[in-house]
């Protein structure tokens, strides 16, 4: 029988990201022998135990990971520094300590410093979701095609990383390595913008007259639901992440409001071939998303 | 052997829309005795021809036209004025004149005056589509259990106004009647915003850096891929839609604006109960979405 990837695998937020790990490994086998649910949240905590999602459940993260040889935070990333200073003392020599974490250089700030020397801390970000949250929302094949980006420091003992890598791979998804710093911009570009966004136009919508509202919900063509589908997801994660990747965040932010201008003082003046040379790099876009299959 | 409601409908421009209607016409029954499609682009009519849309194709709208109790308009909206004039002098008397335009006061402005006096026009728009375009595109149930809104001016014929009602029903939509201004408003914030939006943040991201933007592609998160399933659309089409709508676009970019500026600053400055409180908006207006069996 082949040894699991690890003998005592500490799942810590049982949501979305944690439950779809904790199905990954029930389903494909080979990550974790004994898998521990750990949630400080008793509602999602005895739901993960009704679902079957763990070997065993335990509400304190300091016990939790006393005697594991790997941890995952699954909880938003603001939890981070707090967790991290409670668990930091009872991690076992040898563990290795990973997240799932979508802003990579908050979590080696609040993270790292804290880990103690004879532990391994390996940054991880898996590239999935769904707009819904919450121990029963995981899916078993969640992370199947997607890639699982990891921003180990330099330095970081190379058998952890593989490690992790290796759990990624088992769960379907596709590794790289990346600095923590590049990261950050690439993710917000290709995900917190488009999230912040539509976070906003949809509070737009709501803040015109009560009868304009009224019909926005009941004629919402396809562009504004798509947009709604985003807007749906979790708000603490959500607001974690615009906070931790503030600078990334705020610049994309700032090309994007000066495109939309751009984009807008067309529309006023009438600039029809701007306008239709901008809407043809878009398709360009969408075209190459499709080409490389990731659409 | 019950009557159908045109005895020769016309559709003009055979593209997603308009090759809709004709295989929902085909396929429900009851629309068109003879089913006549033109389009002067060639390669679009020839293709038509080969699928079997109608029952006759005319490259020329003035003699397509010719006889006919029914005409559609489905080309996009910057092609009114001329196709109006081009057709005005050969419509036959009694003949209803409707289209699928996007932009309702634009429509009014460049066909209304040009219709003759014994001719009707009925403007309508379906809100429905998809991101494909072309003859090839079109789909029999792509309006089933969607809007169309109709904004017949005030002493439009009411028998004319039920004949296309009684279309869009047959072809599975409901409908509805509006002022045009108000219409547009509504369309500005539901459909031409978030496409507009979505456009500017495919060229944002087109303009990173070459490493980054490989990158963006390989690594496109769910929330870029919606916003690129969006931006696919037709150019030309929304081109014209930006440009005919342009007063109620620019007002709801201006609010959005102005309410992404608010959220960006509470990022800057970290006031996690803005951004909260907003990400709980949206999902509130999610779930109404859901709630009226739109989304």
């Amino acid at each position: 029988m082949v040894e699991p990837l690890f003998k005592r695998l500490v799942i810590i937020g049982i949501g979305l990201i944690g439950s779809s790990i904790a199905r990954g490994a029930k389903a494909f086998g080979g990550i974790a022998g004994t898998l521990v649910i750990c949630d400080s949240n008793p509602a999602a905590l005895a739901r993960a135990a009704e679902l079957g999602l763990g070997d065993a459940y335990e509400a304190s993260a300091a016990q939790a990971v006393a005697g594991a040889d790997g941890v995952i935070l699954c909880t938003p990333v603001g939890t981070y520094a707090a967790l991290a200073q409670t668990i930091a003392p009872h991690l076992a020599p040898g563990c290795v300590l990973s997240d799932v974490g979508s802003t990579k250089q908050s979590v080696l700030r609040d993270v790292e410093p804290l880990v103690p020397a004879n532990a391994v801390f390996v940054p991880a970000h898996p590239i999935a979701g769904t707009e819904f949250s919450g121990p029963d929302a995981g899916l078993a094949d969640l992370f199947k095609g997607r890639w699982s980006l990891l921003t180990p420091p330099a330095g970081t003992a190379e058998a952890a990383v593989v490690k992790i890598e290796t759990m990624w791979k088992i769960l379907g998804a596709q590794t790289a390595r990346m600095d923590a710093a590049h990261h950050d911009r690439v993710i917000a570009i290709v995900s917190h913008l488009p999230h912040l966004i539509a976070f906003t136009i949809c509070g737009t919508a709501d803040d015109l007259a009560d009868e304009t509202r009224g019909e926005v919900l009941q004629f919402a063509a396809s562009g504004f639901r798509d947009f709604t589908r985003i807007a749906a997801s979790d708000p603490v994660m959500w607001r974690d992440i615009f906070l931790n990747n503030k600078d990334a965040l705020l610049e994309m932010f700032s090309r994007f409001s000066e495109d939309a201008q751009a984009m807008a003082r067309a529309v006023r003046w009438g600039d029809a071939d701007y306008i239709e040379d901008k809407i043809n790099r878009s398709r360009k876009i969408r075209k190459s998303l499709i080409d490389i299959k990731q659409a």
